[in-house]
């Protein structure tokens, strides 16, 4: 550590940025080659700057994991977490912009030089991969391109760090645990779960009586209705129960155990009370990061149509194929989506007592007086 | 039509806008029944703003496919054509930027008013679907939703009117035509295909004369090579067959006829040459449009996802599901993005005879002379 | 209002948005005159779809308003209030976007129905006129186009709207008098403003002593150094001075109350604090909002230079030079923007006393014991 | 240069991207003087991302120029430099967008690591300067920042590239040079200036003619009509005069020869033709970077604004003021903006010789015959 005065030293702009560095690390393969692609050095500079974000990602995702680490998560920390969960949905999205960028290398540019860059492959990027883990997309959930395990790519120290990283606790993993520990639900004072029951049924019922009473709908009407009642009925039974649950999580239907899920789904309906405000932004940055990121499994994946096609009747699935399969599969807090189907309005939520709903709120006025 | 000097006429601009039909046809069906959701206005607005779009692209691809209609396309209307698709995608962009807007409608608020709505629903967008279906999307390569026929919940007019449509020529069919009519490419001058047929054999000769000779690769990198290099081959020869063209046709893994595809290749492949440069353009206009609008369906699928997750163990395929098939499966201009698996690199293309390529180009030189 | 059971008859998607109005308020002038214009419908469409999201935005103002009008406002709200804020941005953001489906119509184009306009203007738009006064640009707050009163286009039903607004509350108003009455903040038990005030001193000293003391620095640079220090001081000084910010204000350089002023330096210094994190939120989306508007009228700006050039050597500012002058002058926020000037790190940041520490945050662990 | 089969050389992606030199060049300040700022990684990451694109830019800029340095320019090549200008476009809105992502650094935040950073500023970014000057903004068009020469911030070797730079050919003059030889305008055979004057005479006087005889304009009204008309027609005069071109060229208002002038009006007005359309789609583009720099200018201003404030009653322009001062007047094609003036409706368009218009036009159907 230097003396403490030396911060007054100065430093200039480009020294400061390592731009010596930076600037120099385009090396085209066509050039090397003697064959100079101009539209090689957007090819690269596209690839380093992803690099570099994920860089920012990671440096964002461990800061925040570092905070849910702790056994009594500090509440003025969830604060600061939302902040970079929404920085990084705000990289994210610009990630999805750039591949407008990369578009702009037409499909016969790239085979002035596509040719040099065997078997380079965006396959081969740690941070990716890091980040996918980080979040918790462990290896069981996740699909094959032609049966290669993903980090069979990498030498051997990534293969540890990847490793470490499987075998460590991811932000799923935390978050469920933050989740499982977060208070008044279902103490002794107040059986959240018996009333949220209770709330269904009635609505369900309260329904069905109206249906049944109308005389505005005809009597096929009437039983298209009740059917799809009966299965919403069917449908909130089926998930409160936490046999089937596990069953669910047995099978990869579900990854958040049934306490977290229980929790999620208290804050999500109580999200207006002041205490619940900012863990319910939490959950929702959380779903934008999913959200993001598949779309950006999308977007890689029209790319890669456009550049190289779909090769119609060669064997072994295309790189289109599988990066399409990635985004509508390899969702990570799909949980999280799902709690949409168990809400209720409002008007039929179960009323908090009262010094439950005094603990959740906090009152400037108090102060005031 | 008023006398000429009408013109003269001041107009405001609340009337030239007829704002006052247009800033009062949100009627929110919550207030109406005595029980305000806040949301709903937000939900109406966003849902008009998608349908004023809409007609604004119907407005452009029925402009556009009038210039196409005829049997000689007039050169000067295809810049204009790339100008409209242009905007299109434009308005495409931002109906995609506009689904964040509606993803701030979160689930809970949506229930306030949900039940209000039954059993409307986007599916019964007449505009969308004339969208589609001018494109190029008809009913047999579509995916059905529980198998309904799409056009099975409008009215007995807009029946008509989808049937019309299904019946006239796409966007699709008319340019395959005018692409099947574009000269310099199987004349008897040139013979094109039988040119393009020796460099993809010398090529892959080339390349495979030079794995066999070089010395850092091993045998096993060798022979891995060597089989993709088959692969390539095998594909080349089976797509310029006419007879599996037809096969693929008859299928629906292919919709271009054999001699449109050939002519977007040589576009593809000589777009560099003045007078190829903007049927290019239109070519790729038509790949964004087709882009955007899987785009779009993917888009719409997650807010579907968030809004009202994916109920696990009904029966029947979710919206969630349907609308992420559609945005895999409702491709339109697939065999033009499928044209990159036949490109290759310009050293290796056939050099076109002096004439042809005078014929290609302008020259402002020749006028200054 | 109808009988409960209404609600279940079903609605068609085209009658709740109102299609037929909607659809149908599309007049083009120069169809009307026998000499169509193709782009004229983008135009229409283009402005429509500004005043469809204007009157949400209003509805969004009006509803947060309605929340800051009561004498304690509720804390359960002020979540809501962002949300609802957010939300607004969101919808600014498409509507900068939009600028550029409206830049595809090019000035040629635009000539050819140009002429049927006269006198129609966006000066005519009367949402968006509500939308600044009622964020709080008031009349003497902006600069006039060619001396002109912006009401003075309208006529008498919607220039007695604006003047009651313009008497009214405004969002500026009402999160002042919000502001103002935030409690913590210099009561009896902790002197916030005297603190401050100390803590300032001590850092600017610090830095000073520092400077002075170390060995690698040269003269010179000492000296422009201590010269940037002496005008901080100063410039604290000047800005914690109520008589001087009363001075200010009548100037017109600011325009919230010196205690509005303060209240908001605490929510930025102490944001951390769980119970001002949500109000350090509302803050920062009302610069955004800001923020957003200025850049919208740039982009116009913009839009209009290129539809119109800058007439160089007429008389009168032309459009553009206006719109570019509202861009830099017409921010309603500008206090809040400032108050960036007056932080200090979190290291000089004075301690708070434990009790007003506690009252601050809450804790779930508490509720756990 | 290796012996060809090295290009069989297997390449990692991480070799590929020298991944080694790019993820290691950020040294954090507050890290180095032992007292991490979590923040500053995103500060270091933000500005080297922008210093990847602005290479990227130099890189496409500079083959543009190079096309156009030729004596005769290739028609080929315009093709080409749209696509190149179309992508600096692409990555200029990108840049913005990332202005987003910088803000998520708030004010708090910065000053945790802000003491460190002294002098270093975005003034010394040398990649941007010569992005500026390689465009065109040279040093008499710019404004100063407290009197400084904007080049005196960097080292020797720095400052000679940039005088080399202000001394050579900008796109601005190379494109200027490239209008004046453009063929078919002043030429013997056909009088463009002459019969585009009589034309815009022509419209003024049946305007005026419209004007008088109409019934339904007031007195008042046609008056306030024929004083527009008239300053129109004043205008229109002085722009065509070549004298007055030269004062205003003199003054700074211009910066395009006369010649170059007429020849982008000649293009602006006959762009349907086919020929001119990819040159008319060239200068749009240039107006597309100039328009996205000084937006660029204006948003980073903003942020300037919200990160540091204005600090209002201190001596010397503010960084903020500054910066939007650039956003208003350090227009490089301020020029090809103003043309919109000069343009007339289609209908009064002179008719051209059959002759130039077939030279101007390129016919498949000719071939087909």
């Amino acid at each position: 550590m230097p003396p403490p005065d030396e911060k007054y030293s100065a430093v200039h702009y480009s020294d400061y940025l390592n731009l010596d560095k930076l600037l120099t690390a385009q090396n085209l393969r066509s050039v090397a080659f003697g064959d100079p692609a101009h539209d090689e050095h957007l090819f690269i500079i596209v690839h380093q700057v992803y690099e570099l974000w994920f860089k920012q990602i990671v440096h964002e995702l461990r800061s925040v994991m570092k905070m849910f680490e702790l056994d009594n998560v500090d509440e003025r920390s969830i604060g600061t977490t939302v902040a970079r969960m929404e920085r990084v949905v705000d990289i994210q999205k610009l990630l999805i912009e750039q591949i407008r960028v990369m578009e702009s290398l037409t499909p016969l540019d790239f085979l002035d030089f596509r040719n040099y860059l065997f078997p380079a492959s965006g396959f081969q990027s740690l941070q990716f991969r890091m980040i996918e883990v980080l979040l918790g997309l462990k290896n069981p959930y996740r699909i094959t391109y032609n049966s290669i395990h993903y980090s069979q790519v990498f030498g051997q120290q990534e293969k540890e760090l990847l490793n470490e990283l499987e075998n460590g606790q991811s932000m799923l993993q935390l978050v469920e645990r933050w989740l499982e520990r977060i208070p008044f639900i279902q103490t002794g004072r107040y059986p959240f779960l018996e009333k949220y029951s209770e709330a269904v049924t009635h609505m369900i019922q309260k329904e069905k009586t109206a249906i049944l009473d109308t005389n505005i709908l005809t009597d096929a009407e009437k039983e298209q209705r009740l059917k799809m009642l009966g299965d919403t009925d069917t449908y909130f039974q089926s998930v409160l129960d936490p046999v089937k649950h596990e069953e669910m999580i047995a099978d990869g239907r579900l990854k958040l155990s049934y306490k977290a899920s229980i929790a999620a789904l208290f804050i999500n309906l109580y999200r207006d009370e002041p205490i619940l405000h900012t863990p319910f932004t939490m959950l929702s940055r959380l779903m934008d990061i999913d959200e993001y990121l598949t779309l950006w499994r999308y977007r890689h994946a029209q790319m890669v149509l456009r550049m190289l096609g779909r090769k119609i009747g060669t064997g072994g699935s295309s790189g289109y194929d599988y990066l399409q399969a990635t985004a509508a599969k390899h969702h990570i807090f799909i949980d999280l989506h799902n709690i949409s189907t168990l809400l209720i309005p409002r008007s039929e939520l179960p009323v908090l007592p009262p010094d439950l709903k005094r603990e959740l709120g906090f009152y400037f006025s108090a102060h005031n007086a």
